[in-house]
């Protein structure tokens, strides 16, 4: 197994669905922010050597004093800004990180409910192959629409996947792809695209279902029904 | 506005992944059966004149009098055995119903958190269209793995969408698509896509991310904690 994980936490969205001044990565879920739980799992995860975290310009200090002072998190050797697009963050916190870097994970601090069995499973699939992400059939039938708001295509159901975070990559090999989607201007939809598009293939492990993103209002209500089990 | 939808409730579904003996449909949720959320809802609402379930073939007397009866669901006519796989159920749900149907509503009974507000809007949709499903967009990245376990595509987020139900449609354009599907040996993923491929177009109206399908144990959980607020 490997020995020094980085992890990139994406906290800089701001969430325009919850309908919260506060940045959803700071709303208290279960009287913690967020953020906290993806930070504590990663500062508990041995296999982690090192965690920055990406936030929104105005919340570098916010963030500093709230979260990560507050909880101790000692892995966290940098809170930087982010950029435009969250493409743009991460790339800004993969900069944080050491030239030695073997596997980096980038995650987003919207994911409160990790598990160390999908990150040991990502870890061993990333050093084989470079890149792994987790991914879970969707539960519910996924078709495309056309832009007036009609069926295009029904697709298979069984190669169909809701693709989460963390994502482990080859610290070098992400360096790469998003040196060269910068240089392109090319914009993915998460890190694996940018793998996909200038590296080569991702390969995809089971994800768990409770591992869901904070987007709506009603996702705290969820999350912090999961958390409590 | 139309003053005679009806619905097809299917029940038959095993849910293979809940691990419990007992039919997901029947299991307790808040204290009532899970089934028992969709019939009251449809029940309540006026625009519904009748109701029909399919159940499991060995599971009609339990439904008959562990839900309709005890719950007073005067609008189900029907408490029918269903087939080999969903689309054999509905089809046989679809028999029951009357030829002067005007529009039929196609509704999973592990669904339980309908809204009023999406039924306005499909049926408005279906009755100008012929056919309308509630969607939401994904809030995951989907892509599309290949036999291996690898992506083979990341899908551009603002065409995908995760369809639930109630899907409406056309009673009488339904029965030739289900008609023509069991000629030519056609198995959909849901409703529409028999429509899709034998009548037309199927309109995407505007889902609610509450309307959770009950999959998994998790899942009773969330439902639970969505339906206390």
């Amino acid at each position: 197994m490997v020995d020094n994980l980085r992890v990139v936490v994406a906290a800089a969205g701001k969430g325009s669905r919850m309908g919260s001044s506060l940045n959803k990565q700071y709303l208290l879920l279960n009287g913690w922010p967020v953020l906290s739980y993806s930070l504590d799992f990663f500062e508990r995860l041995r296999v982690v050597s090192q965690i920055v975290v990406v936030c929104a310009a105005n919340e570098v200090d916010y963030c500093q004093q709230e979260v990560v002072k507050r909880f101790n998190f000692n892995k966290v050797t940098a809170v930087v800004p982010g950029g435009k697009e969250r493409q743009d963050s991460v790339w800004l916190g993969l900069q944080q990180l050491p030239s030695d870097t073997d596997l980096v994970a980038v995650h987003d601090g919207a994911r409160p409910l990790l598990s160390a069995e999908v990150i040991a499973r990502l870890v061993a699939e990333a050093m084989e192959w470079g890149a792994a992400i987790p991914g879970i059939p969707s539960k519910d039938t996924v078709k495309l629409g056309d832009r007036d708001g009609f069926v295009r295509q029904t697709l298979d159901r069984t190669s169909v996947y809701a693709i989460q975070t963390p994502q482990v990559f080859n610290f070098n090999e992400l360096l790469t792809a998003y040196r060269e989607a910068r240089e392109e201007g090319f914009l993915g939809t998460d890190d694996a695209s940018l793998f996909e598009r200038y590296i080569g293939r991702v390969k995809i492990v089971t994800g768990d279902y409770n591992n869901i993103k904070i987007t709506t209002p009603e996702d705290m209500i969820v999350a912090a029904a999961l958390l409590k089990r």
